[in-house]
């Protein structure tokens, strides 16, 4: 008999406990790789948890609990009643799956708000670009209301970072580019509680108020006018400016110039 | 007694079927309020799955869904053992959780392949930027090191895209900016299927492999000696060049464009 390579030694160096995948978990791959696959697809109807539970041969409770992951990750939804379309779908609106994750994701530390603003900036600067090039094609009638509601002395703090988001993303959206958008609304979301704070603690806020406003007119005029440079840099400034005066430091810093 | 102002008609517009909030779903949100209050905290350990069924007065097979969809969104994990850190403990290692959510709504084709190119392209343009105007402080072992073993003329398509993603995702990291180095990661594994076609399809392999080295390398080096504009055109003729090479269209496109 020749000499096992697994020593005693080596064994207790390579095995560490083994994590084994629970049931639920291979449901969940197994639909996502349907979908890689291109079998699944947007509107499609999922077999119902019994039948699911019958063709993957796994118990209705490990089906039920793939299907509350994959409804929190907005892979599939359930659509109520009996008839065409009712019952499990598969989706094709990811926003609110993508906001919750990196809003709790800031919230947690795991990406600063300078990073989140790095990113941002490096999106709304695409963003602006897109529409001047090709503003023709373009329709900015949602931007522009949203401005003119703005415009209302009396908002008060809270209404006005509504509406300030509501004009970012907008823009985001704007631009025709579905995932800029919805990367837009999740950043935005993700340094809400740090924005509304920085609005609460500003004790020349209404000061505050018309520089914002007069910045969001400037570059929704240079993005109306097709000015894709001046575009971009009052969106550099802009962004530089609401976070300079709070903190005083750039959105590009790295971590050790952080310390 | 005054007329009621729900008539028949206007409960009937008003009123659509309620939606009920599940309780393990109240369970996800309540663990995600504590976060955004700030009372959970990186590495903190949950309660118990019988504690904490106690405290939110729910049933233990609510609050064992609520953690599965937290661990499938990597907001919390467990730690193997019964120690100090062992349990159930609050995470900070998003990035897993967004390349899984991004990829799955690009192979559903919620968002396109030229959108997602579009976003990398603003992503990587701020990481070379980002890393040219701070190298000093920078460190770009690794991407030299990756861009050395590409080199190797005996790499196999597959292998050669593993490191193409690589050094890459490596820049956006090297840019120290940990969501810009997650986000290029989870945008490149959601390409990296239609990535992987498009280098299998190549009649001449050879010749591609050579262009793409020379135009990493080159991309390398002008980060490394600090010149931002040259790095990010650089960039730019990287990625539309790649997507140029196989579909003739720009990456910038609209949906308008697209037909």
């Amino acid at each position: 008999m020749s000499e096992s390579p697994y020593t005693e030694e080596t064994m207790s160096l390579q095995l560490g406990p083994l994590k084994r995948a629970k049931t639920y978990e291979l449901v969940v791959k197994k639909i996502k790789d349907e979908i890689f696959a291109g079998r699944l697809r947007p509107g499609d109807r999922l077999p119902g948890e019994r039948q699911m539970s019958e063709l993957l041969n796994v118990s209705r409770p490990s089906v039920r609990e793939a299907i509350r992951i994959l409804e929190a990750m907005e892979i599939v939804r359930s659509r109520p009643g009996n008839g065409v379309g009712s019952g499990l779908v598969v989706s094709t609106e990811p926003s609110r799956a993508l906001s919750d994750l990196l809003g709790v994701h800031v919230a947690l530390s795991s990406y600063s708000v300078p990073e989140v603003l790095s990113v941002r900036m490096a999106l709304e600067v695409q963003a602006v670009r897109r529409i001047a090039t090709r503003v023709a094609s373009i329709d900015l009638s949602q931007c522009a209301d949203t401005l003119q509601r703005m415009a209302d002395p009396l908002l008060d703090r809270e209404s006005f970072l509504d509406l300030d988001t509501e004009f970012h993303v907008g823009l985001a959206r704007a631009s025709n580019n579905l995932l800029l958008g919805d990367l837009m609304a999740a950043l935005r979301e993700a340094v809400r509680r740090p924005m509304a704070d920085a609005f609460d603690n500003d004790n020349d806020w209404a000061e505050r108020a018309v520089t914002l406003m007069s910045e969001h007119t400037a570059i929704f005029e240079a993005v109306s006018q097709g000015h894709a440079d001046e575009a971009e840099s009052l969106v550099r400034h802009h962004i530089e400016g609401f976070y300079l005066t709070d903190n005083g430091e750039l959105p590009e810093q790295s971590p050790s110039e952080k310390e």
